[in-house]
């Protein structure tokens, strides 16, 4: 485990949408090392975007696209009735979009992580993972992919020779398959800061993440994931952030350089 | 005016909305030699860019960005009370999107021409102009500009260094000023084949527009644009066509190579 | 079978959006005898309403709300995931909508008939069904529901105690269960006029519907549909009407009086 | 002044919009007497009217439907270019939506007030007033009219036969014409509670409202409308409310009875 050294804060961000706000984005800009930012689908609207990636430049926050069934209605949580081809097509359209507001706010996008109900079918069926992949680097070829550790989008972006980087996530119950608690079922959520941060400094002294029935799944992590729409996620980053520093592990961007 | 060999035709297209179509593209891109591509502002979503592209592709037909004010309901066609930075900051997103989609569909965007009301407003106020001309050369600055012969669009988009090419209306007619005449008013769309036609082949002859008032306004042409979501669009460009290579005018795209 | 000396023409129309048409309303308006009338969710707009009710009230044509899952993309064909009481809301707020239009309009909205995809599900799940009889006795209790023959929506509305009224489709196949081929199999469409007019005859006679098996399903009738936005729409229902005149069976609408 | 013995309060709530939210409906709705609920034209859905309307039918809240220019991008707060009849459409379709859902929430919508943009437009313009009027009229005669004190529309509606009370604004600066200050003017907002608490007393005792000059402006007073979006709406509702009972001025609904 070479990684315990440093390790990378995401978080889900520019969530708003026209007037509307989610979340406290420059807040979560001061703890996070890398920023997903929403590119229309589940959220966000040509302001909003700028607004978020100028926060994101001012702090030299790595910015990712993060592409959503396109489902303002429902946050992008549910799965829309998609083909494969439509799921290629929106996807392309949303990483489009942000990068041309991001070259307008002077900063460019570095990698790809799927929102919500698209991630969640792009880690366990191949066609939808690879139809985000093809999109991708359709787009530019240079983007990196932020998967969920231990999918299959994380398999065939690497299969693929993608640059990946593996992420865990600090607010999420995890059964024992490696999988996410759905949100409708018990133990999906955490939002004890403590309890978020005990397992996540359990898991970096073992690579094994405790899991809802108690057994211990090992997992890759370059990032860990906080939703910055949570109630208490501010307190619960600064939480982490303060006892990974504490521990002595860097927290970096996983994507170094320009 | 050595122009007077060759000239290319466009249209505007792709202007359905999900189930909707408006016109009849395939036809239209059988007779045109560069192609106006909705991108989300007036009309059109991923999957209708998507089919458009393709369409667009397979003819080798030159593609360029046609951004608007985000106005569906109005089909752009209403000023929208946006500030210049909300102009720059669509009109970008709405380029990037057109331009991943693209990519996908294995073809690429050329150039930019602002819609409808926005490229009336662009055609005389220098600072949504400029604003237009900030996002284009932000997302991409090999991009092309088609402008209204005769407008600040067009002296701003010079003066800034970029390509440039001017464009006269088949179907629409000129105040003394060379501008178009507001569709609230009469003499604003020709509707005949014949009288559209005439009065192109009279101006190609002179360089000189017949106005309603009867006078002659000199204008510059790279490009003669053809509406096609009017009821007689692929009758009169083909009309029109036919009578300009009758004429020993070769019709073909302003941009060459790939 | 005394309903053979008359029977009601319904047609599926306003589904145009903003700028865009969707068939020829006011054609098959000149034919039909109730007209299902979009209300948001799959297509149409206030302004697309109210010029629909105009051309129903010119016409004295019987109008109902045509409420859909919201999905104007889809055009309603696709089952959205949403709760009950999600569709309970956006089929009171839909129908609502269009009352509203339609009292501006000088008319009423008589009846109610779910489309697509809400209709599909509400043919054979109780709960979706029960939810829209809920909405709809909400709104006004006077509204009469059109369900297709032999489904779970029209049970439940019979035993609600709403006004039913049953109808079948001119252009649509039939399985040996009575429901109707989804659009994705063979035989789902019938677009040739005789055919569709043949069978419906051929029901009229027997009041048995021809299936895709060869075998013969009763079915209750008191209204047909034909699919306005079908290419052959307009040419279909002509000759259906004429057919059906020229066997001696009244075409009028099922809802008589104000 | 007679009126002085009781006086209601208002504010502009259920302007959330999916998963978004403004403000904090619960908290307003337990100080305020009447609430403005958007019907999705600035903001909501059928699921967010719901939500609002349950709250309010659980405090025995009177409610009126806010009708603004459909435009969720600008929250209301600009003028849209619609014609006189798009403005009669969309505030007849918006009423009619948010008066379906009140019937399945359980109760029921009793007066109008036109939101942001569309109130300031209609507080000048008689052809706009005269819209939203036609459009309140037709969807159901026994609504009734909330107007800003001393605007064209108030006139309207009381020379149309209409029950209309008037409303002054507790946080919003008033020129010495009586109207209000525009949001992007110096003393437009007033964010002090005491300050604005002070201004309602002594305007209350005067029958005269102080303006940004320092002159008094006479306004007819049956409702304060507090902000509910503002940061710090709920404080300053709950301010002005005790002021108002130590004075001894009941506070209580304009409209009584069921």
């Amino acid at each position: 485990m070479d990684r315990l050294s440093c390790v990378d804060l995401n978080a889900d961000l520019g969530e708003g949408y026209g007037p509307w706000n989610m979340g406290d984005d420059a807040a979560m800009l001061d703890i996070v090392t890398s920023a997903n930012i929403a590119c229309g689908g589940h959220a966000s609207d040509p302001e909003t975007m700028y607004r978020t990636l100028l926060l994101a430049r001012e702090r030299g926050i790595r910015v990712g696209a993060h592409p959503s069934y396109p489902d303002l209605a429902g946050f992008g949580r549910r799965r829309l009735p998609c083909t494969v081809g439509e799921v290629e097509r929106f996807v392309a359209a949303q990483i489009g979009q942000l990068m041309a507001v991001a070259a307008l706010a002077g900063t460019r996008v570095s990698y790809v992580k799927p929102h919500g109900a698209l991630g969640n079918v792009a880690a366990v069926e191949a066609d939808v993972a690879a139809a985000i992949l093809r999109a991708t680097r359709a787009v530019d070829a240079k983007l990196a992919v932020l998967a969920i550790s231990g999918t299959v989008l994380e398999q065939l972006a690497r299969a693929g020779g993608f640059e990946v980087f593996s992420e865990i996530f600090a607010d999420r119950g995890y059964t024992a398959a490696g999988t996410l608690v759905p949100r409708s079922e018990p133990g999906a959520l955490i939002t004890d800061a403590d309890a978020a941060t005990g397992r996540i400094l359990a898991f970096l002294d073992s690579g094994r993440m405790p899991a809802v029935d108690g057994s211990l799944v090992p997992l890759k992590v370059d990032s860990i994931c906080i939703h910055g729409d949570s109630a208490h996620a501010v307190h619960m980053a600064r939480h982490l952030k303060a006892a990974l520093v504490a521990k002595g592990i860097a927290v970096r961007p996983f994507l170094l350089g320009a």
